[in-house]
Protein backbone atom coordinates (compact mmCIF):
# COMPACT_ATOMS: atom_id res chain seq x y z
CA UNK A 1 0.00 0.00 0.00
CA UNK A 2 1.82 3.36 -0.73
CA UNK A 3 1.30 5.52 2.20
CA UNK A 4 -0.46 8.27 0.14
CA UNK A 5 -3.51 5.60 0.13
CA UNK A 6 -3.13 5.21 4.27
CA UNK A 7 -6.18 7.14 5.16
CA UNK A 8 -4.66 10.02 8.00
CA UNK A 9 -1.04 8.98 7.79
CA UNK A 10 0.72 12.61 7.56
CA UNK A 11 4.22 10.99 8.42
CA UNK A 12 6.97 13.46 7.60
CA UNK A 13 3.85 15.97 5.99
CA UNK A 14 3.61 20.09 7.54
CA UNK A 15 0.61 18.87 8.97
CA UNK A 16 2.55 17.18 11.74
CA UNK A 17 3.23 19.47 14.88
CA UNK A 18 6.85 19.74 16.17
CA UNK A 19 7.62 17.12 18.97
CA UNK A 20 8.01 19.03 22.39
CA UNK A 21 11.23 16.97 22.92
CA UNK A 22 14.59 18.06 21.09
CA UNK A 23 16.49 15.44 19.03
CA UNK A 24 18.83 15.60 22.32
CA UNK A 25 16.23 14.50 24.61
CA UNK A 26 15.55 11.97 22.36
CA UNK A 27 19.33 10.77 22.44
CA UNK A 28 19.13 10.90 26.25
CA UNK A 29 15.90 8.52 26.64
CA UNK A 30 17.88 6.06 23.65
CA UNK A 31 20.96 5.83 26.14
CA UNK A 32 18.26 5.01 28.77
CA UNK A 33 16.74 2.25 27.26
CA UNK A 34 20.04 1.21 25.87
CA UNK A 35 19.05 1.76 22.24
CA UNK A 36 22.18 1.50 20.40
CA UNK A 37 23.56 1.38 16.66
CA UNK A 38 23.34 -2.37 16.85
CA UNK A 39 19.10 -1.92 17.59
CA UNK A 40 18.83 -0.07 14.53
CA UNK A 41 20.94 -2.54 12.20
CA UNK A 42 18.43 -5.15 14.14
CA UNK A 43 15.49 -3.22 13.26
CA UNK A 44 16.58 -2.86 9.56
CA UNK A 45 17.25 -6.60 8.93
CA UNK A 46 13.85 -7.57 10.76
CA UNK A 47 11.99 -5.13 8.08
CA UNK A 48 12.24 -7.95 5.30
CA UNK A 49 11.16 -10.57 7.82
CA UNK A 50 8.17 -8.83 9.08
CA UNK A 51 7.18 -6.68 5.07
CA UNK A 52 5.62 -9.45 3.83
CA UNK A 53 3.87 -10.88 6.38
CA UNK A 54 2.28 -7.17 7.93
CA UNK A 55 -1.38 -8.39 6.98
CA UNK A 56 -0.91 -11.80 9.20
CA UNK A 57 0.73 -9.15 11.84
CA UNK A 58 -2.39 -7.26 11.99
CA UNK A 59 -4.47 -10.04 12.12
CA UNK A 60 -2.81 -11.69 15.21
CA UNK A 61 -3.33 -7.88 17.23
CA UNK A 62 -6.59 -7.05 15.80
CA UNK A 63 -7.49 -10.90 17.39
CA UNK A 64 -5.91 -10.03 20.65
CA UNK A 65 -7.61 -6.42 20.52
CA UNK A 66 -11.09 -7.86 19.55
CA UNK A 67 -10.94 -10.64 22.17
CA UNK A 68 -10.74 -8.46 24.95
CA UNK A 69 -13.34 -5.65 25.28
CA UNK A 70 -11.31 -3.51 27.79
CA UNK A 71 -9.31 -2.99 24.51
CA UNK A 72 -12.19 -3.30 21.80
CA UNK A 73 -14.00 -0.63 23.38
CA UNK A 74 -11.21 1.90 22.02
CA UNK A 75 -12.49 1.26 18.98
CA UNK A 76 -15.98 1.21 19.39
CA UNK A 77 -18.83 3.63 19.75
CA UNK A 78 -18.86 5.78 22.64
CA UNK A 79 -22.41 5.14 23.79
CA UNK A 80 -23.61 2.09 22.10
CA UNK A 81 -20.17 0.29 22.71
CA UNK A 82 -20.81 -1.24 18.77
CA UNK A 83 -17.50 -1.56 17.71
CA UNK A 84 -16.69 1.01 14.50
CA UNK A 85 -15.61 -0.96 11.47
CA UNK A 86 -14.80 1.97 9.28
CA UNK A 87 -12.27 2.84 12.17
CA UNK A 88 -11.09 -0.30 12.75
CA UNK A 89 -10.19 -0.50 8.87
CA UNK A 90 -8.51 3.07 8.74
CA UNK A 91 -6.47 2.40 12.16
CA UNK A 92 -5.61 -0.99 10.39
CA UNK A 93 -3.79 0.12 7.77
CA UNK A 94 -1.60 2.90 10.10
CA UNK A 95 -0.62 0.28 11.84
CA UNK A 96 0.35 -2.12 9.44
CA UNK A 97 2.69 1.42 8.33
CA UNK A 98 3.95 1.68 11.49
CA UNK A 99 5.52 -1.84 11.20
CA UNK A 100 7.11 -0.55 8.67
CA UNK A 101 8.47 2.77 9.97
CA UNK A 102 9.45 1.13 12.86
CA UNK A 103 11.74 -1.50 11.63
CA UNK A 104 13.12 1.67 9.00
CA UNK A 105 14.45 2.67 11.89
CA UNK A 106 15.11 6.47 11.03
CA UNK A 107 15.11 8.73 14.43
CA UNK A 108 15.27 11.89 12.79
CA UNK A 109 13.45 15.44 13.47
CA UNK A 110 10.32 14.10 11.07
CA UNK A 111 10.29 10.79 13.04
CA UNK A 112 10.24 12.37 16.32
CA UNK A 113 7.44 14.73 15.97
CA UNK A 114 5.06 11.98 14.33
CA UNK A 115 5.89 9.92 17.40
CA UNK A 116 4.46 12.89 19.22
CA UNK A 117 1.72 12.94 16.77
CA UNK A 118 0.57 9.28 17.73
CA UNK A 119 0.38 9.87 21.46
CA UNK A 120 -1.86 12.65 20.74
CA UNK A 121 -3.78 10.61 18.20
CA UNK A 122 -4.55 7.78 21.71
CA UNK A 123 -5.43 10.84 23.97
CA UNK A 124 -6.67 14.37 22.93
CA UNK A 125 -6.55 13.88 19.33
CA UNK A 126 -8.40 10.29 19.40
CA UNK A 127 -11.30 10.16 16.64
CA UNK A 128 -10.44 13.17 15.25
CA UNK A 129 -8.33 12.11 12.48
CA UNK A 130 -10.79 9.41 11.20
CA UNK A 131 -14.40 11.00 12.47
CA UNK A 132 -14.81 8.44 14.81
CA UNK A 133 -17.55 8.62 17.20
CA UNK A 134 -15.82 6.71 19.70
CA UNK A 135 -14.73 6.79 23.62
CA UNK A 136 -12.27 10.33 24.08
CA UNK A 137 -8.86 8.60 25.03
CA UNK A 138 -7.18 4.98 25.26
CA UNK A 139 -6.15 4.86 29.03
CA UNK A 140 -2.34 5.13 29.21
CA UNK A 141 -1.96 2.11 31.02
CA UNK A 142 -3.42 0.05 28.35
CA UNK A 143 -1.16 1.95 25.81
CA UNK A 144 1.76 0.36 28.29
CA UNK A 145 0.59 -2.53 29.11
CA UNK A 146 0.24 -3.66 25.39
CA UNK A 147 4.38 -3.28 25.15
CA UNK A 148 4.09 -6.90 26.07
CA UNK A 149 1.39 -8.64 23.60
CA UNK A 150 2.85 -6.55 20.53
CA UNK A 151 6.17 -7.58 20.81
CA UNK A 152 5.92 -11.25 21.59
CA UNK A 153 3.50 -11.93 19.05
CA UNK A 154 5.82 -10.63 17.01
CA UNK A 155 8.66 -13.33 17.86
CA UNK A 156 7.20 -16.32 15.59
CA UNK A 157 7.19 -14.60 12.71
CA UNK A 158 10.78 -13.62 12.96
CA UNK A 159 11.65 -16.84 13.51
CA UNK A 160 9.64 -18.31 10.56
CA UNK A 161 12.36 -15.76 8.07
CA UNK A 162 14.52 -18.75 8.82
CA UNK A 163 17.11 -16.46 10.54
CA UNK A 164 19.29 -18.18 13.15
CA UNK A 165 18.34 -18.30 17.02
CA UNK A 166 20.93 -15.31 18.22
CA UNK A 167 19.77 -13.08 14.81
CA UNK A 168 15.91 -13.63 15.94
CA UNK A 169 16.75 -12.96 19.46
CA UNK A 170 19.22 -9.89 18.57
CA UNK A 171 16.22 -8.61 16.58
CA UNK A 172 13.30 -9.25 18.58
CA UNK A 173 15.64 -7.03 21.65
CA UNK A 174 15.45 -4.31 19.47
CA UNK A 175 11.81 -4.68 18.60
CA UNK A 176 10.99 -4.68 21.81
CA UNK A 177 13.48 -1.62 22.78
CA UNK A 178 11.87 0.18 20.19
CA UNK A 179 8.28 -0.32 21.37
CA UNK A 180 9.40 0.95 24.88
CA UNK A 181 10.82 4.16 23.03
CA UNK A 182 7.86 4.89 21.24
CA UNK A 183 5.72 4.13 23.83
CA UNK A 184 8.23 6.23 25.88
CA UNK A 185 7.06 9.38 23.52
CA UNK A 186 3.69 8.98 22.98
CA UNK A 187 3.24 9.24 27.08
CA UNK A 188 4.33 13.00 26.19
CA UNK A 189 1.53 13.71 24.96
CA UNK A 190 -0.26 12.65 28.42
CA UNK A 191 1.47 14.15 30.68
CA UNK A 192 1.97 17.61 28.89
CA UNK B 1 16.89 -6.94 56.16
CA UNK B 2 13.63 -7.17 57.79
CA UNK B 3 10.92 -4.72 56.28
CA UNK B 4 10.78 -2.65 59.38
CA UNK B 5 14.46 -1.63 58.87
CA UNK B 6 14.00 -0.50 55.07
CA UNK B 7 13.08 3.51 55.41
CA UNK B 8 9.76 4.47 53.56
CA UNK B 9 8.61 1.18 53.47
CA UNK B 10 4.82 1.33 53.78
CA UNK B 11 3.41 -1.59 51.82
CA UNK B 12 0.55 -3.17 53.65
CA UNK B 13 0.19 -0.46 56.19
CA UNK B 14 -2.62 1.85 56.97
CA UNK B 15 -0.57 4.47 55.79
CA UNK B 16 -0.95 3.35 52.49
CA UNK B 17 -4.21 5.24 50.34
CA UNK B 18 -6.55 3.34 48.62
CA UNK B 19 -5.91 2.48 44.33
CA UNK B 20 -7.99 4.38 42.49
CA UNK B 21 -8.03 1.50 40.50
CA UNK B 22 -10.50 -1.39 41.29
CA UNK B 23 -9.28 -5.34 41.62
CA UNK B 24 -11.09 -5.79 38.36
CA UNK B 25 -9.06 -3.27 36.34
CA UNK B 26 -6.04 -4.65 37.62
CA UNK B 27 -7.41 -7.87 36.18
CA UNK B 28 -7.98 -6.22 33.11
CA UNK B 29 -4.78 -4.54 32.89
CA UNK B 30 -3.04 -8.40 33.47
CA UNK B 31 -5.19 -9.62 30.62
CA UNK B 32 -4.06 -6.80 28.33
CA UNK B 33 -0.23 -7.77 29.36
CA UNK B 34 -1.28 -11.39 29.15
CA UNK B 35 -0.27 -11.86 32.38
CA UNK B 36 -1.36 -15.35 33.84
CA UNK B 37 -1.01 -18.19 36.67
CA UNK B 38 1.50 -19.43 35.03
CA UNK B 39 3.67 -15.94 35.32
CA UNK B 40 2.56 -15.71 38.59
CA UNK B 41 4.23 -19.62 39.14
CA UNK B 42 7.29 -18.68 37.45
CA UNK B 43 7.94 -15.31 39.25
CA UNK B 44 7.72 -16.89 42.83
CA UNK B 45 10.28 -19.89 41.24
CA UNK B 46 12.67 -16.49 40.40
CA UNK B 47 12.78 -15.83 43.92
CA UNK B 48 14.82 -17.78 45.09
CA UNK B 49 17.77 -17.91 42.15
CA UNK B 50 17.17 -13.71 43.10
CA UNK B 51 16.48 -13.49 46.77
CA UNK B 52 20.53 -13.96 47.71
CA UNK B 53 21.66 -11.87 45.07
CA UNK B 54 19.53 -8.49 45.84
CA UNK B 55 22.98 -6.60 46.37
CA UNK B 56 24.48 -7.94 43.10
CA UNK B 57 21.14 -6.77 41.13
CA UNK B 58 21.32 -3.37 43.13
CA UNK B 59 25.26 -2.54 42.28
CA UNK B 60 24.27 -2.89 38.36
CA UNK B 61 21.12 -0.88 38.47
CA UNK B 62 22.61 1.96 40.32
CA UNK B 63 25.83 1.73 37.87
CA UNK B 64 23.44 1.87 35.33
CA UNK B 65 21.97 5.08 36.59
CA UNK B 66 24.89 6.48 37.79
CA UNK B 67 26.40 6.20 34.55
CA UNK B 68 23.42 8.35 32.84
CA UNK B 69 23.55 12.09 34.24
CA UNK B 70 19.48 12.21 32.43
CA UNK B 71 19.15 9.50 35.62
CA UNK B 72 21.37 10.86 37.87
CA UNK B 73 19.59 13.94 38.31
CA UNK B 74 16.27 12.22 39.65
CA UNK B 75 18.34 11.21 42.95
CA UNK B 76 20.55 14.63 42.61
CA UNK B 77 19.79 18.46 44.75
CA UNK B 78 17.44 20.35 42.83
CA UNK B 79 19.76 23.04 42.70
CA UNK B 80 23.31 22.18 42.46
CA UNK B 81 22.95 19.22 40.84
CA UNK B 82 24.84 16.83 43.23
CA UNK B 83 23.85 13.10 44.00
CA UNK B 84 22.03 13.22 47.21
CA UNK B 85 23.76 10.16 48.94
CA UNK B 86 21.22 9.77 51.64
CA UNK B 87 18.23 9.43 48.90
CA UNK B 88 20.30 7.00 47.16
CA UNK B 89 20.73 4.55 49.82
CA UNK B 90 16.86 4.99 51.11
CA UNK B 91 15.47 4.42 47.48
CA UNK B 92 17.78 1.24 47.64
CA UNK B 93 16.56 -0.19 50.14
CA UNK B 94 13.27 -0.47 48.67
CA UNK B 95 14.30 -1.41 45.67
CA UNK B 96 15.65 -4.40 46.62
CA UNK B 97 12.60 -4.91 48.57
CA UNK B 98 10.80 -4.36 45.06
CA UNK B 99 12.68 -7.47 43.74
CA UNK B 100 11.06 -9.45 46.24
CA UNK B 101 7.87 -8.03 45.81
CA UNK B 102 7.40 -8.24 42.70
CA UNK B 103 8.68 -12.20 42.62
CA UNK B 104 6.21 -12.68 45.60
CA UNK B 105 3.99 -11.90 42.89
CA UNK B 106 0.61 -11.34 45.27
CA UNK B 107 -1.57 -9.48 43.12
CA UNK B 108 -4.01 -8.09 46.04
CA UNK B 109 -5.22 -5.16 47.22
CA UNK B 110 -2.50 -4.45 49.48
CA UNK B 111 -0.23 -4.81 46.17
CA UNK B 112 -2.46 -2.50 44.38
CA UNK B 113 -2.49 0.09 46.51
CA UNK B 114 1.40 0.20 46.93
CA UNK B 115 1.21 0.37 43.58
CA UNK B 116 -0.32 3.39 43.12
CA UNK B 117 1.44 4.51 46.09
CA UNK B 118 4.77 3.73 44.20
CA UNK B 119 3.75 5.57 41.38
CA UNK B 120 2.50 8.54 43.37
CA UNK B 121 6.59 8.70 44.99
CA UNK B 122 7.68 8.68 41.69
CA UNK B 123 5.93 12.13 40.86
CA UNK B 124 3.87 14.46 43.19
CA UNK B 125 4.82 12.48 45.90
CA UNK B 126 8.95 12.52 45.00
CA UNK B 127 11.10 13.63 47.75
CA UNK B 128 8.37 13.62 50.72
CA UNK B 129 9.56 10.03 52.12
CA UNK B 130 12.93 10.49 51.74
CA UNK B 131 13.07 14.67 53.00
CA UNK B 132 15.25 14.95 49.83
CA UNK B 133 15.49 18.09 48.13
CA UNK B 134 15.97 16.85 44.59
CA UNK B 135 13.92 17.53 41.16
CA UNK B 136 10.47 17.74 42.51
CA UNK B 137 9.16 14.42 39.40
CA UNK B 138 10.93 11.99 37.60
CA UNK B 139 9.80 12.42 33.93
CA UNK B 140 7.28 9.62 33.28
CA UNK B 141 9.07 8.55 29.76
CA UNK B 142 12.07 7.77 31.71
CA UNK B 143 9.78 5.91 34.19
CA UNK B 144 8.64 4.05 31.13
CA UNK B 145 12.24 3.80 29.20
CA UNK B 146 13.73 1.43 31.88
CA UNK B 147 11.63 -1.38 31.56
CA UNK B 148 13.99 -2.38 28.97
CA UNK B 149 17.32 -2.08 31.11
CA UNK B 150 15.88 -3.12 34.82
CA UNK B 151 14.08 -6.37 32.71
CA UNK B 152 17.16 -7.40 31.10
CA UNK B 153 19.81 -7.09 33.34
CA UNK B 154 18.34 -9.53 35.21
CA UNK B 155 18.75 -12.49 32.64
CA UNK B 156 22.75 -13.46 33.81
CA UNK B 157 21.30 -13.50 37.23
CA UNK B 158 18.61 -16.21 36.12
CA UNK B 159 20.76 -18.00 34.17
CA UNK B 160 22.71 -17.82 36.65
CA UNK B 161 20.59 -19.99 39.25
CA UNK B 162 21.83 -23.21 37.01
CA UNK B 163 17.98 -23.42 35.38
CA UNK B 164 17.40 -24.94 32.60
CA UNK B 165 17.90 -22.15 28.83
CA UNK B 166 13.62 -22.74 28.76
CA UNK B 167 13.00 -21.67 32.18
CA UNK B 168 14.79 -19.15 32.49
CA UNK B 169 13.26 -17.39 29.56
CA UNK B 170 10.11 -18.39 31.44
CA UNK B 171 11.08 -16.46 34.27
CA UNK B 172 12.50 -13.91 32.55
CA UNK B 173 9.28 -13.27 30.15
CA UNK B 174 7.37 -13.50 33.75
CA UNK B 175 9.05 -10.65 34.69
CA UNK B 176 8.84 -8.18 31.97
CA UNK B 177 5.04 -8.85 32.03
CA UNK B 178 5.69 -8.08 35.74
CA UNK B 179 7.55 -4.98 35.09
CA UNK B 180 5.05 -3.64 32.48
CA UNK B 181 2.43 -4.27 34.37
CA UNK B 182 3.44 -2.47 37.49
CA UNK B 183 4.58 0.51 35.21
CA UNK B 184 1.31 0.90 33.91
CA UNK B 185 -0.21 1.18 37.20
CA UNK B 186 2.53 3.66 38.07
CA UNK B 187 1.74 5.57 35.45
CA UNK B 188 -1.91 6.43 36.66
CA UNK B 189 -0.35 8.61 39.60
CA UNK B 190 0.62 10.65 36.37
CA UNK B 191 -2.32 11.17 34.74
CA UNK B 192 -4.86 11.36 37.22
Amino acid sequence: MSTASIPGYTYGSAAVPRSPLTLEELEHLKQAVTFGEEDVAALRRSREALAGRVDEILDVWYGFVGSLPQLLRFFSHRETGEPIGDYLQRVRARFGRWILDTAAAEYDQAWLDYQHEIGRRHHTGKNATDGADSVPSIDLRYVIALIHPITATLRPFLEASGAAPEEVDRMHDAWRKAVILQVALWSEAYVR
